[in-house]
């Protein structure tokens, strides 16, 4: 899991401060980008962005977008302030044996939400989804492409998309149930309590 | 299941209407109420709210209050205006064969989801308790009283109200990634298709 955010002691960000830069380099610069990305993002979807759009109005250097942010999908996680990579997420599923597939998968989750500023950075997101249209068609976009189509190229079961689709919806109705809505015991029951009774599930979708 | 509000030519209310009555009697009584108990329930919390407050609040009997809503619970629903009542999802689930109970309720849900009116007023609910503390406040004291405790009394299983909660997050979860995000393929996916994947899922957390 790559926590963003927290600390950016290493980060060119944190470079760029330290030089007292501006553009390019300072801090001011990083949230441009940002600012940017959420507009352009939020005004013509996921797939109809690129990277040298954001970059034009940031009034910066693609390249230097790249070197800050990496990935089109990176910049926007980080657009979103999401504590998950998809891809830590592809490869609980796709690494290691099958057989705990499923058990692994909510471990991971649940550690990840577990974790109080994690957590909210996650919820914002379900809640945007939730509620703003223009919000659930990036999250559909996105998902779609960098979480379900590499899980699914990885299985070997019919239907593989709807399958990786049907495990999401799993997880984010435990997201909803246990730290949304909050009800009880669901959301004071303990983590090892959980696993044995979610995992099966997952496993079912992604293993069959 | 009982649909709401879509036609009430043999309700109190249209028996008001055609008298021309106002109070107790008119169209506005039933209105009033409605607004007294979504205040009531909004301050206060479900258990926390009585039906002589809301009578109180909304200046009329508490006889009347329960001549046009019946119970409480079916009060609190009115004032949603949700398309369910947990005395049929109850129902469902406690009522017919242990063997079929997973297929039974995901047909049920999906017949419900399915019906654009009643998914409307769902997707309402599921939005407003995302976002609204005082929602999820509410929600969470009705499902628990309401929903998990009549199912979980009828579950011969270890933790039956843990397993409640975890098959709502599994339809919970259905709702968000089907109807709200609306990935695909789950968006579009024929029910038929759906039932044969979720309900292992309904089937194992209820009858093990």
């Amino acid at each position: 899991m790559s926590a963003q955010g927290d600390g950016d002691a290493d980060t060119p960000v944190a470079a760029g401060r330290r030089k007292a830069g501006r553009r390019p380099g300072g801090p001011d610069t990083r949230q441009n980008i940002l600012d940017a990305a959420r507009a352009e993002f939020g005004a013509r979807g996921y797939e109809n962005t690129s990277m040298r759009a954001i970059a034009r109005s940031a009034d910066v250097n693609a390249a230097l977008l790249h070197h800050y942010f990496g990935t089109k999908d990176q910049l926007f996680l980080a657009a979103l302030d999401f504590p998950l990579q998809p891809r830590d997420l592809v490869a609980q599923v796709v690494g290691g044996g099958r057989d705990l597939v499923g058990e692994r998968l909510v471990r991971f989750a649940l550690a990840l939400l577990e974790n109080p500023a994690a957590r909210e950075r996650v919820l914002a997101v379900v809640r945007a989804a939730a509620t703003n249209e223009q919000m659930a068609r990036l999250m559909r976009g996105f998902m779609e492409r960098e979480v379900v189509v590499p899980i699914a190229a990885a299985l070997a079961l019919p239907r593989p998309d709807l399958r990786v689709e049907l495990a999401m919806t799993q997880m984010v109705g435990l997201i909803m149930g246990r730290y949304v809505i909050g009800v009880e015991p669901l959301a004071s029951a303990p983590v090892d309590e959980l696993v044995p009774l979610l995992a099966p599930t997952l496993q079912r979708y992604l293993a069959g």
